[in-house]
């Protein structure tokens, strides 16, 4: 069984934000999957996608201040400035956070740890409404 | 052909560790998978894995080293610390070296080059036992 | 579908490296794909792979110089010296931007956004030709 489907996100505010229940619920024919994989791509070298903790929203701002602080907007020795002061800085932050997931499926579910979530990391100060592509397959 | 399988590593200390072998052993279907992939996904998001030099154990070593220097434990910025000092910094670490790994599977081994090992990024001080989730599907 | 084919990408310099076009022109069977997935994987723990910005050569120089900065050669606190003062940083960037890629695959076509490219990542002063892994399913 393959599914494709893409699916845009409302837009959200630069920072890190927890996707797991808008990812789901673009998903319905995920509960008939027993064993598989869920792949999410996103289409923008601005932003990425990560999973980490789903409870404290303090990880998720501690998370936007240590990225800002390690890949600082405007860092002297960009010379790909045109498009703002933030563009540079989150082309690099994306590479390294990963432009797409490859989970586990499992009787019907995600299978993931009790404190995993999905993170849209939305790297530009107006990054606008973020597109995702994604493909189930399994048995 | 689709297999999935939980596994538990044993607890292993903070640092960065071959675990190449252990996954192998959890797997002895992979021998009759031609064409395939293999995905292992950590249930934690504070610990990681990678794919990196299987030779030296300096190199695990400077890897621990270069990750501490650059998220370091007890940031001043970081707010989510009731975890104590080694949590929001394995947060991070997690999500820069990321949670899961796809693998090339042929011929009934992985492909991987000569000099490749999968590798636990093991970020707390006390991580304990980690669960994978191992996913194989091929022909 | 299942295919899987190894494909040994020309020398290139140190630095980031659109090869896009390389990739797909070893695939001509991806036509052929409905709906997929394309994995890329890189058999060499001192190169990486990653989706990033298409267009603008600033973006790959920028890339090359945040790195140099963020990872230096010959960090003093390294102890895996031997094969030169590139080598452990570029073990550590090839984990931070990490080693294979996984892609959708629908309408015989790669889906991509707009600005995405596939990028070599050469961390090596001299890494020769690197050898790819690629694996195509779908249906």
């Amino acid at each position: 069984m393959w599914l494709q489907r893409r699916v845009t996100l409302r837009p959200y505010p630069r920072g890190f934000h927890l996707i797991t229940r808008e990812v789901l619920a673009a998903l319905p024919e995920l509960g008939q999957v027993g064993t598989g994989l869920l792949h999410v791509f996103i289409g923008h070298t601005s932003a990425a996608l990560t999973v980490s903790e789903n409870a404290s929203p303090d990880v998720r701002r501690d998370f936007e201040r240590y990225f800002n602080h390690a890949v600082p907007d405007g860092w002297p020795e960009f010379k790909h400035t045109l498009e703002g002061d933030d563009d540079m800085a989150a082309h690099i932050k994306a590479s390294v956070l990963g432009s797409s997931l490859t989970l586990p499926v499992g009787a019907g579910r995600l299978v993931l740890g009790t404190w995993q979530g999905l993170y849209l990391c939305e790297h530009r100060d107006r990054g606008g409404a973020r597109s995702l592509v994604l493909t189930l397959h399994g048995e």
